[in-house]
């Protein structure tokens, strides 16, 4: 491992947050990004596709504190802990069982931890993320390090215990217009179900997620058809019930104001089988004697039926391929899924949504967002893909790539094939809420940085610039999900 | 699909084209690239591969109207409205029986809807071109909206009529010195011959593209075959008469100009079989029952047998691999071929090369050119092979990366390891003849650009760059195609 | 093959080394750039990972002349040459059996060689390292060019006699503080055995590169065996004995020195076989009677065997995969190995690794870093992978790479998720003695860049930039590689 090890400066940095950060320093782009950024920083934000919790809106409870809030649940923080030898139990994270915590001592001295390092998050997003909570919304005034740990701890515990920082508060103060959470045909949908009736105007609404009851390679598999069954009452132990599940929790989260579902597949192979063989397929996933070819031929086969679903009841389909998940065998036994562990995989376009697209790829009325952690498709499958099928249009950079030079390499190799309006805005995809505001004012800054580089170079005009970005911060996501 | 709905802005733009337009925005490097582009600016049009059809300058009959002109047989335009659940057939696409088409009315209204729809285009080289096109080519001061739709329409029309925009004028004044254009072994080059004896002096010459009777793959292969029998003189349906015929055709080709050939596989895969295992091929394949193995060893074979061919000849080879043509059945079926649906694959050079460079990789008398729609093979692959093998030079980026950011991602991952000198310079490979003009003065722009970056960092000198740019523009691709 | 012939310019070019190049043309960036440059330029080189000749650090010996020197050992400059068609026994290569090689008329012509195609060196970093050696470390004031060649190439033969040029002499003006050689299992050291008892305080240390006594498709694995026998005084023909061998070398490399093993494998595939299967492998490949999968599986399980060992003696692993060794048949039959037709392949890591990462992946004491020359792995893989597991780490850009656009690359697709502190700072991995300082130095000027661009952009803070240039030039090589 080797890491190197690094004493704190003598000096804690002050927190700046320059306004024109992420602007090109070259004073003629930067001019006109800086009157293209000021067009859109205060539109609302639309945030179609999260996985923020529907819990903390219907509660409105306060957060607990610093660590749990801010360390804990984010991945991108300590997947770089991780990485230089530091374990995940010391950052609070539970195990598979539950098990672990941390206590009021505990929990300090993970802040500590990250404070120590944050060296670690130089010229990653993380870091500006960061450092735009601490500052904008936190109001701190000094850097996060060894020496102001104690006080950005205690302070930040103190703010969170006020009424402006409970969930709802924050929600207003972020100016969501709209978020969408991600849940499963298992889940009851409660506390969609306590927003709604609750009086709160705030727009929180849910996303149809089956991968937990199509994806027969999960350890919960069986278990999850079994409360599937129940909260859809259909037999879904049978093909056709099963299909009728779907519909009917499809209908039902759409009651919940669902515009959208959401496929996060291994691959985005697509298959278009009979009925009778569809329904051999399902039995024989449900005896439990299957390969991997059968679990992936099911998934497939899934994704032309939601497709057909989507036709029939307008749901805009995403699809997040590509992802080795939990590929540290070591951490996923003890810890489970979702730690920090996931690669992503090459991905293949063009012949695996061949099916789809022979069925249904110049439907007028259907939609496919599509996804991707390999960029090498960017401009080889995925621009001409959607610069060509009515159905089609690119998500924005994915997780990984969610990133200022993320986002300038996804506009680099998409728009000149693709065009604007085959992609859709952007999504901030997390679940780190307090990082949202961040993560969408990253989004404008880098698209008033690209279309200052076109207008700079006179091969935009300024007003075909202000109009674009503006369709992508608002118009756009809200077109391409249906909001 | 949910496209978003725009409105037309109140007041249409200006049309301008910035002298200094595509150059960078930098101070220091727009001066070096301005001086460098003014040297090349004026120089003749080299264009030695393209797809322009010889009947224009055959007959010299003045082209119909806007839309069937600039619209119609544009794929980058139609297929961009196409994905944005626009029917081709409104464009005036023809079904494969050459159905369809538009009347006066119906082509009036296709240029409304290019004219609604020209968003779509920003950010894209399509909306450079067309500027370039409207403004230098035809004198518009406005730009093409819905507002100006028919002004421009019947300003094309007219202009059109006049001589000034027949296709010979319109040759010599974009100071054309020489254009291929491409055809098959079943072309009786008839329109070269008629410009060949009409004492016309453009320099208009043919290139070799045997794809239709090397694939059997194709619909077309046993009727191509027939036809490629008659105009060659030889049994083509015996292995040995179709290499005589080959030989012949060739020969045939070069009596009207052709100094390369051009090869168009779904994969760069070569083969080195003996004559008795190619016989046997060729009649299998002649013999209709035949796998996807054998139609693509075949051409693999004759990749190799055209190299032989060249050594004999001289013809300079071309290889266009890595596209899946006609991905979208419903429209391949119902309009046919080259319809904007053909999508760039993965490709592979350094083992499918290996037999073709095992036999003829250090010959001083043969030149390969690859071109690729997969970047990841540029810094991979092609730069590593070209910096190496005599006989291999990397054509320019090509198709869907002919394009501002796509010629930087060409330079910046080819020349480090490649050098300039086993690049081409620039082919602008298109039948949308008034865009010529643009397409290198794009190239020229970028190609400043690029060495501007260069001299301003000190990594080259203003004379190397000076003379690179004329060799880039002018005697490389002179050199490499033996023009 | 068709190169452009280039007639010599009238006048000779100024040879000047501007302070400023490599950094920024903005203005803003550039003074950035500047400052944080100031702070590393003249800090000592660590050279961890090279091919420097151990014998020139014993013997002290004078270079011979330019074209024995500069030319014929370089691949980078003579792969150029042979791709436009000139002969490498005209430029000194010898043939696999010695034989060739020139006299002093001939090296002289050699030189002219180079001397008459320099253009084609323009905008790679080979002109760069040379424009430094000749400037820097030869004091010349005019370029390179067909006018200049005898004055070159006498002046370069007159220092080259001198003290101040002798290896021992240029290793102390370049301020190395350590370098690492590179030598297999089978050789006996002798010259560190030499350089160690000379009393010279200059510190080369060797690096354990076991790939000839690994690699059983090799035609010189048997006799590499034997040697391998002889010098580890064990039964290597014996798995058991073999494995003692190798403990046996790699103890006997760290008393001269060695911190780290190297592995240039085709591909970075790991196995964890189990003993039974491990000897019954080796013996299979000893008979010679084995399969390409055969030799592909010993190399994987040898990996594994070799983080092993590491385990044990604390040695830090370098894996160098994805190398098509000698492409060009022809070349091999006569030239033998390494002579400029080695080519990239695409690489997979995730799978490849993980029977690795599955044993030892989350381990404290072990450190293995990662090169590759498929640079789509970047930010698909490798940025994921060292982001999280804590015995990876990420090498430099390499070989082809190992250039200012390619440390761009690097730097753009893996800092944002991999973080800087999983990487190692600046390997020069070069035989060429004398362009050592260069590419240092181009390291740190393109470092100075990248930060400049995140400072300029108030995306990271001065001080951030200033330690972190610190560490990549200086702390985090002596970190990573124990030195």
């Amino acid at each position: 491992m080797n890491a190197l090890t690094k004493t704190a400066s003598s000096k804690t940095q002050a927190l700046t947050l320059n306004p024109d950060r992420l602007l090109p320093s070259d004073p003629t782009q930067r001019a006109i990004a800086r009157e293209l950024y000021e067009q859109v920083k205060a539109l609302p934000i639309i945030s179609p596709h999260g996985h923020t919790d529907p819990e903390w809106f219907a509660s409105n409870a306060p957060f607990s504190n610093a660590t749990e809030l801010l360390l804990t649940p984010d991945h991108y923080l300590f997947r770089m802990l991780h990485s230089q030898g530091i374990d995940l139990a010391s950052l609070g994270v539970r195990d598979a069982q539950g098990g672990g915590g941390l206590d009021a001592d505990g929990s300090r001295k993970a802040w500590h931890i990250l404070a120590q390092n944050m060296h670690l998050y130089r010229g990653t997003p993380s870091h500006m993320w960061l450092s735009h909570v601490f500052g904008e919304i936190m109001g701190f005034e000094q850097c996060l390090d060894a020496h102001t740990a104690d006080f950005y701890y205690d302070r930040i515990n103190d703010l969170l215990a006020t009424e402006a920082y409970r969930p709802r508060a924050l929600f207003e103060r972020f100016n969501i217009e709209v978020i969408a959470t991600t849940e499963g045909p298992t889940d009851s949908l409660e506390h969609h179900q306590t927003i709604k009736e609750s009086g709160w105007t705030g727009r929180v609404i849910t996303a149809y997620r089956p991968d937990g009851v199509i994806d027969a390679d999960r350890e919960d598999f069986i278990d999850n058809l079994k409360r599937f069954s129940i909260l859809s009452g259909e037999d879904v132990f049978s093909y056709d019930g099963y299909i009728r599940g779907h519909q009917n929790r499809r209908a039902f989260f759409k009651h919940y104001g669902a515009t959208s579902s959401d496929h996060g597949h291994p691959t985005a192979k697509t298959l278009n089988l009979s009925h009778a063989e569809a329904k051999a397929l399902f039995d024989k996933l449900l005896s439990g004697k299957f390969t991997t070819d059968d679990s992936e031929n099911f998934r497939a086969h899934m994704l032309v039926q939601m497709a057909k679903m989507s036709l029939d009841d307008g749901l805009v389909m995403q699809i997040h391929a590509g992802v080795w998940r939990n590929h540290n065998a070591k951490l996923f036994n003890h810890f489970g899924r979702d730690k920090g562990a996931d690669m992503p995989t090459p991905c293949e376009f063009n012949g695996n949504l061949k099916p789809l697209l022979d069925l249904y790829g110049n439907e007028k009325d259907l939609t496919v967002i599509l996804f991707t952690l390999d960029e090498t498709t960017y401009a080889r499958e995925l621009a001409p893909l959607a610069g060509h099928y009515p159905i089609l249009k690119i998500g924005p950079s994915w997780w990984f790539h969610d990133s200022p030079q993320g986002m300038l390499r996804f506009r680099d190799q998409i728009i000149e094939t693709g065009g604007f309006y085959n992609t859709v805005g952007f999504n901030d995809d997390t679940r780190a809420f307090l990082s949202i505001p961040s993560r969408h004012d990253m989004a404008r800054r880098m698209d008033a940085r690209h279309l200052a580089g076109l207008v700079s170079e006179h091969r935009m005009s300024l007003e075909d610039a202000a109009d674009t970005i503006k369709d992508l911060t608002y118009n756009l996501p809200k077109a391409a999900y249906k909001l």
